[in-house]
């Protein structure tokens, strides 16, 4: 019998993910949105069901889920852990995508106890990124050093921003907003997001800048390593602009009086980046990461470096966005409903990238979909 | 007997002016306003009477016209017409540095029925820019180009902005959004304010940056000058920034719905401007001014160059800013209560520019207060 899958979200990434596993064969799929308007997109067209279900409800997920072998998610960040937990108790395993604010491993023994396992935090970074260091932990002596550089950029620079978001403005402005974690001398620091501002120079992209934002996550507990740092990339000259509108109180949550009206400064800022932030139907974007580790095994010590260029397709009009998170996070389905990854618990990718054989595979199921990581 | 002058206003220039006419010791200065609190301030201590009333009230305006010989305008920009019109109906001459937008021509045939001589625009730029125009204009055969770069800055570059305002943000900003006229070939013509970006290099100050502002006024009626600019001077960077709030909309005027809250979003953005660029207690300014003037006379081509750079006294707690605007009008005042300029009607300086000897009066004048112009 063929593995009945449920994709939770038929939004971008959602759809991508459904047509991908569709297209395997080796599954039957069901997608559930709340949206009737999201289960029509073409991209979810060849789900073998397709159920509208309010997602934010947790007892409607659980019931949802317990009609199948296993769950993917892609539900929105603010309902992702009440997801995860209704899955995990309905008894079934999860590979995850919705990131959210939460500590996932708050989960972990009552996942252990129904003998579930569940991926989270499954796409690009994090996903890929922890991926790549969990390889390289498990096959060095020692790591003394991690760092990721990820952007995702709209293909051509247009207009005062040179910028699109995938999300809403107010998602990306948190970004910048949030004190961003990193290690250094083995301990862990903070720094105000978009602060250690660098340029990198990215084959066939050029120029690019990179900044310090909030993106380790579970990293910052799972693995030993001295020094580690996630950094935004942006076309250059972004994070000026937003160090400015960040300085000047454009960014605040604070609500202030301005002649007899009370307002959040970032609710009116947000407004107005809205129609310059948005992507334009069918606007190419391009997905950048470079991930840099520095291990040693046997007393040598190496650099391995990453590269990860990906571009939109316009024969299906899938972003790249969702290309590159949408079939990281495929590929770590195959493994759980294949057995090749059978950890009972709460895993995120770097505890996948430990396991034998998981690297290669969500690598070669990456490359099959014109993914590549170049390594140098 | 004393020529009776009364100063409206005893704001930061009204309050430097009227120091500046008692000290001449040829004046029986009264000076006016609507706050008891701005007639404390030290500068108007000498006045040898104090006058509470309200200027906003064009009779209160004329019947305290009526009490003098001549009247000094430093009111707020938005009733400077209509004081104008109060003291010409008052039948007294009037020396106004009361920037107003509306055309003081209209007054112009009132003002000559009356007899009264009526300078307006006494200020820096517009001011000593348009008498030094004038000057030149009555000195050659033609004159083929103007321009002017002027700028109120802080001494000392500060912060996100390195800048201050003498007047609130909502005045500098609408600087940023009137559409800027100026002179080219012969015509008039309209740029966006903040357009036509250039640097400069200014003696003892080091690189600014110019850029177009509408600040040509009554001279794109009163010269033929095929080719004249007006050009607003700031530390580098800031048109950058200006041109960004102003293109992602934070300069609207336009009310716009925020989360069920209706605001203009220039409103909030020049709350937030506030700190920035409020000048502390005793924070020194610098005034700089730049006018060229490409003149022909008996077939011989000249390049007349002017370079102003002034200083915050210390010593008086005296702005620059209010130096220059508030001594060149004083001069002016010497020139109506002398005789030395006595034509009926409105006059703005470039007028008084072309009357024999009264240019060489302002700029001795403005010297003996160190406020002087190097010719170049």
């Amino acid at each position: 019998l063929p593995v009945r899958l449920v994709v939770l979200g038929a939004g971008r990434v959602g759809g991508a993910m459904v047509a991908d596993l569709v297209a395997d064969g080796e599954f039957e799929v069901t997608v559930a949105d709340v949206s009737a308007q999201a289960l029509k997109r073409p991209a979810v067209a060849g789900a073998a069901r397709k159920v509208q279900a309010d997602l934010a409800d947790p007892a409607a997920v659980s019931q949802i889920a317990a009609e199948h072998d296993l769950v993917v998610g892609a539900v929105p960040g603010p309902i992702g852990f009440q997801t995860l937990k209704a899955v995990v108790q309905a008894g079934r395993h999860y590979v995850d995508i919705s990131f959210f604010e939460q500590d996932p491993f708050e989960l972990d023994t009552l996942a252990k106890d129904r003998g579930v396992v569940a991926l989270v935090d499954c796409g690009v970074a994090p996903g890929l990124s922890n991926l790549i260091l969990g390889h390289h932990d498990a096959a060095s002596d020692y790591i003394d050093r991690f760092i990721c550089y990820v952007g995702g950029l709209p293909a051509v620079r247009t207009g005062p921003f040179a910028y699109r978001a995938p999300f809403s403005p107010i998602d990306i402005i948190a970004e910048y907003t949030r004190p961003a974690r990193y290690v250094e001398g083995g301990e862990l620091k903070v720094a105000e997001a978009l602060e250690q501002l660098e340029q990198i120079q990215f084959p066939e992209v050029g120029t690019l800048e990179a900044f310090l934002t909030d993106g380790l996550r579970t990293l910052v507990n799972t693995v030993q390593v001295p020094d580690m740092r996630e950094k935004t990339m942006r076309y250059p000259g972004h994070a000026d602009r937003m160090l400015f509108l960040r300085e000047l109180g454009l960014f605040s949550e604070e609500p202030i009086d301005v002649e007899g009206v009370t307002l959040a400064p970032v609710r009116l800022t947000a407004k107005l980046l809205f129609p310059f932030w948005r992507f334009q139907p069918g606007e190419a974007d391009i997905t950048v990461m470079r991930v840099e580790v520095d291990a040693a095994s046997d007393g040598v010590r190496s650099r391995h470096v990453y590269d990860l260029l990906d571009h939109y397709d316009p024969k299906t009009d899938t972003q790249s966005m969702a290309r590159t998170t949408g079939y990281t996070c495929t590929a770590m389905v195959r493994l759980v409903a294949r057995g090749l990854y059978a950890a009972p618990g709460i895993s995120p990718p770097e505890y996948v990238g430990r396991a034998p054989g998981c690297f290669e595979s969500v690598l070669a199921d990456l490359a099959a979909r014109g993914v590549s990581l170049a390594k140098s």
